[in-house]
């Protein structure tokens, strides 16, 4: 099983127990989403901002406008880190410091370079919006050259990653098991509601395959 | 309605009409969930990683272990920036550029000092147990000094603040609206699922009613 070599900026710490290297399962965390979070350093500080990606192998792609202070400030440093988590559950243990959270989350270290091509900036785009819902790219209105040239992609290689899971259930002090406390999991997760068209459809587009399977699947 | 200032490290740049300094709405999205991403740097790069907070006022608490290498890096930097981000939808428009989501978020810059009384430090604690689930510290084990002599808190005062929200249907270009594609959201939010009562539970031992009402509230 293939997987990132342990640093000193990507080796976990804390609950090392719960850490793992292995690039498939870094993959499926980062594939379980869509969004983000980005860090950037502006003005000194470390500031991280949510945005949409796109994966294909061990490269995120993340676009914006040509003017984006963010994208332009990250390829202008050259590198950053990025990191995705879900959460899955509440773990409500019988003392207040065994409270803890189920999830899954990576923090991913790579370099940054700019995509300038428009036939791989178009793949790319193509492959962002069918992460966010499947098969939705090929019924859209097909991308003109003009957004083309104003979007800006960046590619990010992974070069360093660790993924940190939490996904079990109470770890309370063995002496507080008898106390007549309720400890248990909450299972939380992310839902899809009814799809709500646009008014402005025209009156005979009805909802698509795609957007109902979505909905199906993520209800 | 008090706000915070612009300067140039909060300004909203892009999407600046989305933008706002209002502090009742910022500490809205605060309160609206209980974990961040909070900014760091290690060996050059901007990490951010998700922690559970409280909010008191214009104060957010951040805890961990005495040791816990994210907490002491921010507190000798001395300052950091905090994200806070809520998905609401999926806005799906008839061209790709204009896809989007519909969310709430709020990122904060301040400054960070070390708590060390343990009766403020419980307080705080008892703060962020309850963010998490109304009602839970007060069902609990009491805490003993020896949990609260290691457990380090962190108190982040905000300083300069904005939020951007986007919560608006699809904004296509004119030229595609009678276009035969179909344009709406999909609304999605984050719920809970029926809680699973730790196996070593007493048997006399039921879910008490601060579960119930938080999983009929967020079911």
């Amino acid at each position: 099983m293939e997987k990132y070599s342990e640093s000193k900026l990507n080796r976990v710490k804390r609950g090392a127990k719960r850490a793992t290297y292995d690039k498939e399962t870094i993959f499926n965390i980062i594939d379980a989403g869509f969004l983000a979070h980005v860090g950037y350093v502006y003005d000194n500080y470390p500031i991280s901002i949510p945005m949409a990606y796109a994966r294909e192998d061990d490269k995120l792609y993340l676009h914006g406008s040509t003017g984006n202070r963010m994208l332009l400030a990250i390829l202008e440093r050259g590198s950053t880190s990025i990191n995705i988590t879900h959460l899955d559950g509440l773990v409500l243990a019988r003392s207040g410091l065994h409270h803890s959270v189920n999830y899954r989350s990576v923090t991913l270290f790579g370099s940054l370079t700019k995509i300038d091509d428009n036939t791989k900036k178009e793949g790319i785009l193509e492959k962002t919006i069918n992460t966010m819902v499947p098969n939705r790219w090929k019924a859209l209105r097909t991308i003109t050259k003009q957004e083309l040239d104003r979007t800006l992609i960046v590619e990010f290689t992974i070069e360093n990653a660790s993924a940190k899971i939490r996904a079990e259930g109470i770890n309370d002090e063995p002496s507080d098991e008898n106390l007549p406390i309720w400890a248990g999991i909450i299972p939380v997760k992310q839902i899809a509601e009814e799809p709500i068209s646009d008014d402005k459809l025209t009156p005979d587009v009805v909802i698509p395959e795609h957007i109902m399977e979505y909905y199906q699947k993520n209800k």
